[in-house]
């Protein structure tokens, strides 16, 4: 036992350091600027024509792996996350998604901060002091997900094109699927001259990936992406930081002064529009004072149509007339209803006091992940004037969570709709990324300084040695552009 | 027993809990944009004005904690950092400080960034969908710092004045002066109509501070101030963000072109100008070229002159005259001199065979803080040119830490140096805020929609209801302001 343990952990550190290894290796070979965005791009394409001339056999491997998940009696959604080829468009989408992330702006040696720190000193003109902040990559990510297995394409292509270096464990289902892709992308890095084949590499058991866990001297970045179940554990489990989500259970707040027409619509969609995604519409708080306006009636009717299941409080099903108190659609609400995520074609309603007691309720019982408040609306185009609507205001600064809305559907919360190009997924952490994290979420930033033609020493802006006055700090901007070096 | 741990962990809970209801309570009462930022500030000119008042009783309960340490025999060192009186201008800048926060820029509600989403759709002008991102407070800190007191008037400034609740935990010396700083505090607080007095909370034992590392429901992200063991041992046990930096082993490697009136002088000043400091440098890697040109003398001599031990190996120290070699300065390196930070007046010196070779041995054997590389200089203004010195090009691509310099001191890294105005501390993370973190690392930022006129579902993004075409993203910039909510 102890024995196997000790090669478990062993294989670990391998692929760990082989990792860290691959990345140094790409920082160094690969160039600076546009040539280095270059050089990482060309692996994404030739990694599309590889793949895009191997559909047969990517497609019989997956025909294995669809075969043996239905023996497996695999639920069908399951399955129909594994399967690449059944659905219209998946696997030629999953080849332009290479594309799509080759052709996004290169996310490296972006200069965030350019200041001039001090000038020459009296006798010496050309001496000055710079500093830049620029992008630069993270380092090696570990990426854990399920039964999808684009998504290791899909990963791939981002840790490739954000300089990072990727461990990859996908589902144990696509085991067959992963194998050939993985195949593919180690020939497509293998062929390139200055990519390293190390820099993704791909796990398959649970212990292999416990065994990273804690590997925080190699992995810098942990990102699951998964089940609840998945990530809580992971982030029990891990030394290093994670940057995931583990809950989507979304509110909706329908202020006194909401618009009756815009409401009820709105709610049906970010119920029904994909149950079963994160920021999927789980809890709805209505002002009181909507069981006279009707607005209470409108949607708790609008939701029925839509053959969802109305968790309410026994204040709200009195409310309502016969008709819908006896429909089959109404659910007494328990009170765990309102800490329930159900990912399902169910919703929980109750009244709420005030606006404050909304903003209480969503901080303590959501998840933190997208919140929204029904009020009047600012008409037309941004006016410029001082705050014009004070309960959207206090909504939007009270609520703790990543992605806070003013009347519109919960669905939006998804990188491709905020036009980041692609998505590594939805933090409700808020450390480092938050919300939807595109290609900004696997950078970090790295300062620079950069002396000229003196002795750059911190002594002397406090002594003054030869007889000159002691150098003062001037912080000046410059140009934010890539250091000259 | 288990009835103390009992009391422990529940007096942490009320502790952290209550420090999150304080946060939520100021993100509701406090206004959105400047006038937020006013009620902050009012607060700091309170405190500022109350301390500047009770000189005499701060000053005596200092002198009680300076004299117990005394008496327990503490280091010199500590004691200084410990005495708020002694050294002239300490108290006032304590004082001064309160203002300088007060001063700076809100960090608050910065829009970072503004889209248009979609145009209304076509029977509906007005129906806008708009995205802002939008910087907003982390939530709870933890900090925890040792012997300086003045440093729980300083972060509890960073914190009110970036929206956020904290804990503070200082050292057990500083008991008595903390307790009337943190009463002074609560006063203020109290005195304001808008900020709750929980917002900044003071504990006194390790045995609060442990129980809290582990309330990840209520505290956001823990940042530890102070030596190596206090940081490791708090990153391990904390299931909590933590933000802090655990070493400083800083790392100096001279090039082959490096410039020999420049390198010296500059070393000597990233040794000695604070040789206890964090970003002191430590390891000095020379190209081996050097031992034939002179420059590798020059160096040793230098230090020698500045009252450096100079660890050198045996192959630099044979390069050497008998003078220089019979100093009492000259000592020779062990394997592990490589490996220490000594913050002292001690430095280990070896070659290397290449750019690459220095590489490595900073990645491996530095602490990702700050490093630097001599090299030749790109003179004068900066020219817009391609890369000018490949080297540094390569150094500051390749070496993975937060601070990468070219020619200057390594103890430039430093937040007032890059004026950040103040700084939180220096992170070696590299999630989140890496680098000398100021305001900017205790914010993060909210996603907002705001839906105008019109029902915002995602459906219609697909579907074309009612005869209409699908709406679709545009996804176009709006000027970066904050929501006219």
């Amino acid at each position: 036992m102890s024995w196997i343990e000790h090669t478990m952990s062993g294989a670990s550190e391998d692929i760990a350091r082989r990792a860290k290894a691959a990345f140094y290796s790409a920082s160094r070979a690969v160039p600076s600027g546009n040539e280095g965005d270059k050089t990482r791009c060309s692996v994404l394409y030739r990694l599309r024509s590889l793949l895009d001339g191997s559909r047969t056999e990517v497609q019989k491997a997956n025909e294995t792996d669809v075969a043996k998940a239905k023996d497996a009696g695999m639920s069908p959604s399951l399955i129909a996350r594994l399967d690449l080829f059944s659905k219209p468009g998946k696997w030629q989408g999953m080849l332009d998604g290479i594309e799509q992330v080759a052709a996004l702006p290169n996310p490296l040696e972006q200069c965030t901060i350019a200041k001039r720190l001090a000038n020459g000193n009296s006798t010496d003109k050309n001496g000055n002091l710079d500093l830049y902040r620029i992008t630069c990559p993270i380092g090696v990510l570990l990426c854990i997900f399920e039964a999808r297995p684009e998504v290791i394409i899909n990963i791939a292509c981002l840790s490739i094109k954000s300089g990072n270096a990727a461990i990859l464990k996908g589902g144990k289902e696509s085991t067959h699927t992963a194998a050939v892709l993985s195949k593919y992308l180690r020939q497509a890095l293998d062929e390139s001259n200055a990519l390293p084949s190390d820099l993704i590499q791909t796990v398959e058991t649970r212990q292999d990936v416990a065994g990273l866990l804690n590997l925080d001297q190699h992995i810098d970045l942990v990102i699951p992406r998964g089940s609840n179940e998945l990530v809580r554990s992971i982030q029990k489990q891990s030394s290093i930081p994670v940057m995931g989500h583990a809950d989507g259970l979304c509110c909706a707040y329908v202020h006194e002064d909401a618009v009756a027409s815009l409401v009820p619509e709105t709610i049906v969609d970010a119920k029904t529009d994909y149950p079963a995604a994160c920021n999927a519409l789980e809890t709805i708080l209505v002002h009181k004072q909507h069981l006279q306006t009707g607005l209470v009636k409108k949607i708790v009717q609008a939701l029925i149509s839509a053959k969802v299941t109305v968790h309410a409080t026994e204040e709200i099903v009195a409310s309502l007339d016969a008709t819908l108190q006896n429909d089959t659609c109404m659910a007494k609400a328990k009170q765990d209803d309102f800490d329930t995520e159900y990912l399902s074609l169910d919703v929980a309603i109750k009244t709420v006091d005030s606006l404050d007691e909304a903003v209480d309720h969503i901080n303590s019982h959501g998840s933190h992940h997208t919140d929204v408040i029904f009020t009047a609306p600012v008409s037309g185009e941004t006016s410029g004037s001082e705050t014009q609507n004070q309960a959207a205001a206090t909504f939007v600064r009270a609520v703790d969570s990543a992605n806070v809305f003013v009347n519109a559907s919960t669905r939006f919360s998804d990188g491709f709709r905020y036009g980041f190009g692609t998505e590594v997924g939805i933090s409700t952490g808020k450390i480092h990324a938050r919300g939807p994290v595109g290609l900004e979420g696997l950078v970090t930033y790295k300062y620079v300084i950069q002396g000229h033609d003196s002795q750059q020493t911190c002594g002397a802006f406090t002594s003054n040695t030869q007889g000159q006055e002691p150098r003062s700090f001037v912080h000046t901007d410059l140009p934010k552009r890539y250091p000259p070096l």
